[in-house]
C-alpha cells in the first residue's frame, strides 16, 4: 500500500515511534517519567527486543514497531530473486511474532507486511524494500487517523463534565501518538472533570506514563492504586471507565492489560458504563471466545520487585500474568475508528466487521 | 484488670509487641522483609510516632501499643493525687486516640485504660500505675487468646485442601503475634492448599509482612497484584477469601484496608465466600453505618513513590485513602473470638453483642 498523504495537526502527538536517517527510534518508556529520550534500532532484533522488554509497548504501538521491523530484518537482504526474498521476510515475520502472545496488532501488522509481499511477485527485491518501509510508514500514519476517529466516536459517549477512569497506557505513548482509550480523553477535553489513573501493578504504565501523558497537556488527573477504585465507584465518582484493548475476538470478550476484567465487574456492580477503545486491527475474528487467548506470562520479579529492590522475600513465589480476559457481557460498548459497537456480542461483531 | 494467667504454646507467635526492661519494644515493620529489628518506646510520644508511621500497624497491634502508650505516657507522673493522675491518663489518653483514626481497637484499648483508672479512685498513684502496665500487659496476652480462638472458628468454615486469598496483613504482625485473618490460614493449615496474597499498595503489607510470615511458616503462598484477583477467581482457583476488619459498626459494615471493598465486590460477582475475621475489640456498635467510619487520607506519596523513587510526575496529584467501607450485605460471615456472625446485620449484630 502507498503512502497515504494524511493531513492532520500533528502539534498535540507524542512521537512514539519515528523513521529517521534509516533508523527505526522508539521513545524507551521504560525509562518514563524520569527521563524522556529515544533509542534506536536497526535489526529485527533489536525491535524483538525492544518489544520484549517494553521499550516499547501498547498494541498499536508494537503493531506499528513490528511492521518496521520487518524492514530492518530484510532491507540489507542480498536475496537477488523474489523466492528467496520473500523467504527471508517470511522468516522475519514469525521471528518478529514471537516475541510477545497477546496483542494483535502485532499479528495483524506482521500479516499486512507479508502479504504485500506476496502480492507483488513481480515487484524487484530493491523495490519491495521500499515497498515494505513504505508500509510501516502508512501503518505508523494510519494509526494516526483511527485514534483521532475512535476519539471522535468516543467523545460522542461521554456526558459532559464528567470523571472517567483509566486503567494502564493507552495513550500517544502506546500508538503511534495519539492514543484509544486517552484519544477519547483528549477528543473529549472540554468535557472531562478529572480522569483517575489506575497506577496499573506491575508495571506502573498508568503511575508512569498515563500520567506523564495527562499531565503534559494539562488534563486534570489523580493517581490512584489500582484496588481504590472500587470505593471511589461506590462514591459516584467515576461517570465511565475506559479502558483499550490488546484483543477482541469474535464474540466481543476482550483481552487488555491485567486488571481490566477487575475494573469490569466492579463497573456492572456500580452501574457505571465500561468502554474499550481499540482500532480493528486489535479485532481477531479467527477466535470464538476469549478462553482462547494466549496471556503472556511474564517474570516474577516484576511484581517481587520495584525500583529493583526486593518487596516480598526473595524465595517468595509470585504469578505476573501479564493480560486478562473481560467477557462482552460486561463491555458497554467496543469503540473503534469505523464506529461504535454497543453490548458487544458475535452477531454484533460479525455485522460490524462485515459492514 | 489483673494479669490473667495465659497457657499457650508461644512457639508459633511472632512477638511484634514485647515489654522489656522497661521498655515497649515493637518489630519495626517499615523495614520487613528486608530487616528483622524492634524499636523501643520509652514515652507516649515515641508510641504515638510509631502507629502514625506504622512501625506498629494491624487494628489489635494498635490498640495494644496504645495501651502501653498510656503506662508510659505516666510512669514517671509525679502526681500525687488521684484527681491529678487521672487528668494526666486522659490527656494521654486523647493524645494517643489522635494518632490514627480509623480502626476501632485503639479506642477500645484506651477507654479499657482509661476505665481502670476510673474505676479505682481509692488506689494510691503507684499502684494505679502498676495496674496500668500490668493491663496493657494483659490486653497483649488477651489479644493471642483471641486470635487463636478466631483461627479454630475460622477453621470450621474452610473446606478441606483449598485455596484463599487475603488481603494487606492481619497476620502475627497485626496483632499480639498470632493473626486473625493469618490466625484462621495458621489454625487451619492442613487444610490450605495454597494462599494468594494482594500486595496491597500502596504501602506493600501483603508483599512485605504477610508473604514474610507465610514463607516463615513454610505455608505456600503466591504474591499477586492486587488487580490480579479478579482473573484468578474467574478461573475458580479461589474458594475463600479472609480479611481482618480495623472498625465494624453495628449493622455489620466492615472498614478494612483499603482494597477490601474492591475485593468484596469481586467474590460477590464470583460467589466466593467473603469472611472478616476481628475480635470483638473491633466492632463499634455506637455507629450505625459504615458511612460514618472517619477514613484516614494518608500522604499522597505513599502513592506516588516507591522505595523512595518517582513513579510518576513529581507534581502528579494522588489520592490516599488508607480504608474503604465494605457494606454488610457483601460480608458471608464476621468471625470473632466469641464466635460467627453469618450474613451480619443489624440484628444478628445486635443479638451477637448482647449474648
Amino acid at each position: 500500500m502507498a503512502k497515504r498523504p494524511i493531513k492532520q495537526k500533528q502539534d498535540d502527538i507524542i512521537k512514539t515511534l519515528r523513521w529517521k536517517s534509516g533508523k527505526l527510534e522508539l521513545i524507551d518508556q521504560t525509562l518514563l517519567p524520569g527521563k524522556f529520550t529515544y533509542v534506536s534500532c536497526t535489526t529485527a532484533r533489536e525491535v524483538w527486543n525492544a518489544i520484549k522488554t517494553m521499550i516499547v509497548r501498547g498494541a498499536p504501538a508494537i503493531g506499528i514497531a513490528g511492521a518496521y521491523g520487518v524492514y530492518l530484518g530484510v532491507r540489507k537482504s542480498k536475496a537477488k530473486d523474489y523466492e528467496t526474498f520473500k523467504r527471508e521476510v517470511d522468516k522475519t515475520v514469525e521471528y518478529l511474532a514471537s516475541c510477545r502472545p497477546t496483542a494483535s496488532n502485532l499479528f495483524w501488522a506482521l500479516g499486512r507486511m507479508k502479504v504485500l509481499v506476496e502480492r507483488n511477485p513481480s515487484a524487484p527485491v530493491a523495490k519491495l524494500k521500499e515497498m515494505l518501509l513504505s508500509q510501516a510508514q502508512a501503518i505508523n500514519e494510519e494509526d494516526l487517523e483511527e485514534c483521532r476517529s475512535i476519539g471522535e466516536y468516543g467523545k460522542m459517549l461521554l456526558p459532559d463534565w464528567c470523571s472517567v477512569l483509566t486503567h494502564c497506557n493507552a495513550g500517544g505513548l502506546a500508538t503511534a501518538g495519539y492514543g484509544t482509550a486517552l484519544g477519547i480523553i483528549f477528543s473529549a477535553r472540554s468535557k472531562i472533570r478529572n480522569v483517575y489513573v489506575d497506577e496499573t501493578r506491575p508495571v506502573l504504565q498508568g503511575a508512569r506514563l498515563t500520567m506523564w501523558e495527562l499531565t503534559k497537556k494539562g488534563i486534570p488527573a489523580t493517581l490512584i492504586s489500582d484496588n481504590m477504585a472500587a470505593s471511589i465507584m461506590a462514591k459516584k465518582e467515576i461517570d465511565a471507565i475506559i479502558v483499550g484493548a490488546d484483543r477482541i475476538v469474535s464474540n466481543g470478550d476482550v483481552a487488555n492489560k491485567i486488571g481490566t476484567y477487575n475494573l469490569a465487574v466492579l463497573a456492572k456492580y456500580h452501574k457505571i458504563p465500561f468502554y474499550v477503545a481499540a482500532p480493528t486491527s486489535t479485532f481477531d475474528m479467527s477466535l470464538t471466545t476469549g478462553k482462547y487467548i494466549p496471556i503472556e506470562q511474564r517474570h516474577q520479579d516484576e511484581v517481587k520487585k520495584l525500583a529493583g529492590t526486593f518487596i516480598t522475600p526473595a524465595k517468595a513465589k509470585a504469578y505476573n500474568p501479564a493480560f486478562d480476559v473481560t467477557p462482552a457481557k460486561l463491555v458497554t460498548a467496543i469503540i473503534t475508528e469505523r464506529g461504535v459497537i454497543k453490548r458487544p456480542d458475535k452477531k454484533k461483531m460479525a455485522r460490524f466487521m462485515a459492514r
